[in-house]
């Protein structure tokens, strides 16, 4: 049970859904940043900025967000699932693009510390094909989730049990983005 | 220097700032985020949510988010900047409210995990006469200074040298607020 008094049956909106109907207003700057990093176009497929959310929030052991994450990037990834595993568990060694390494390394330094990253991870990124853009949004996608990452655990929310549960809200999302889904009221909520 | 060509004059804007203009897009909803937080009305003064956010950023050794909320809290604080110095060094002995005390164990807590939140320190807080939302915004402005202070340092941005640096910023801040500051193209930027 959360921390504070929700107002919701925590089963039916778990993790972060319940603290975003518990405060709509922070809720919609916080929905509107999260589609625009992770579904709005982007020459980083969806599927790889998902992949980032969902490795940094296993690295912050935020079980509610890498395992909503984990389905949501395997809904987008051709290869599912097991591959989502496989980036969590080793991105050094899972089957993934250089590219997709070198900025899974630097989210990996974001999430110990933003003052961790170096010239040489940026560079090596660069030399893998990596826009400025795309540099930039690694950062600030590990930064958002290292602040989700806190917030749901912070309050106490509560998790499901595994992320073949997400399945239904992860296909909500790939068809229709975070925006509509985070914000009560909006349409379809 | 920046890791990424932020296009703008760092000295200028520094931290934040050249973020902010170099992806308005993702500026808009952080602004939005940030004003709400810790400028909009509140039963928690405005100081004291910039004392949190202040606090947050000198455990994650940002000196950019700690000099400049530092300068924006004490120019809301009576008391100004040596009674932000005393609660950055020591919250415990700080002369503050037993409220505010219990809230910033809740910060320090969430800064290094949400997972570190414990039952006792929310009851504490309580105790002390903390609301629900008092105890959810707390966890929130701990949480979105741990996505600012790694997306400021992740990136590599300038620091200038010392918070009162920041002091024409910070009036600025304490009379209109951050959405209008930090949004590219609306009006006073």
């Amino acid at each position: 049970m959360a921390h504070i008094d929700l107002r919701v049956d925590e089963q039916q909106f778990p993790g972060i859904a319940g603290l975003m109907r518990y405060r709509p207003e922070t809720a919609k700057p916080i929905g509107e940043l999260t589609d625009l990093l992770l579904h709005a176009p982007h020459s980083l497929p969806a599927g790889d900025r998902e992949l980032i959310g969902a490795y940094v929030s296993g690295l912050n052991e935020c079980t509610f967000c890498r395992d909503s994450h984990s389905m949501i990037a395997a809904t987008h990834l051709d290869a599912g699932l097991p591959l989502v595993r496989q980036v969590l568990a080793d991105p050094d060694t899972a089957p993934i693009s250089p590219k997709l390494r070198a900025l899974l390394r630097i989210a990996a330094a974001v999430q110990r510390s933003g003052r961790e990253v170096t010239t040489e991870m940026v560079e090596a990124a660069r030399t893998e094909g990596a826009t400025d853009l795309e540099i930039h949004d690694t950062v600030l996608i590990t930064a958002a989730f290292c602040m989700a990452n806190r917030y749901v655990d912070g309050l106490g929310t509560l998790a499901l049990d595994a992320p073949e549960q997400y399945e239904e809200a992860a296909k909500g999302i790939v068809a229709g983005g975070y925006a509509m889904r985070l914000v009560p009221g909006a349409a379809g909520t």
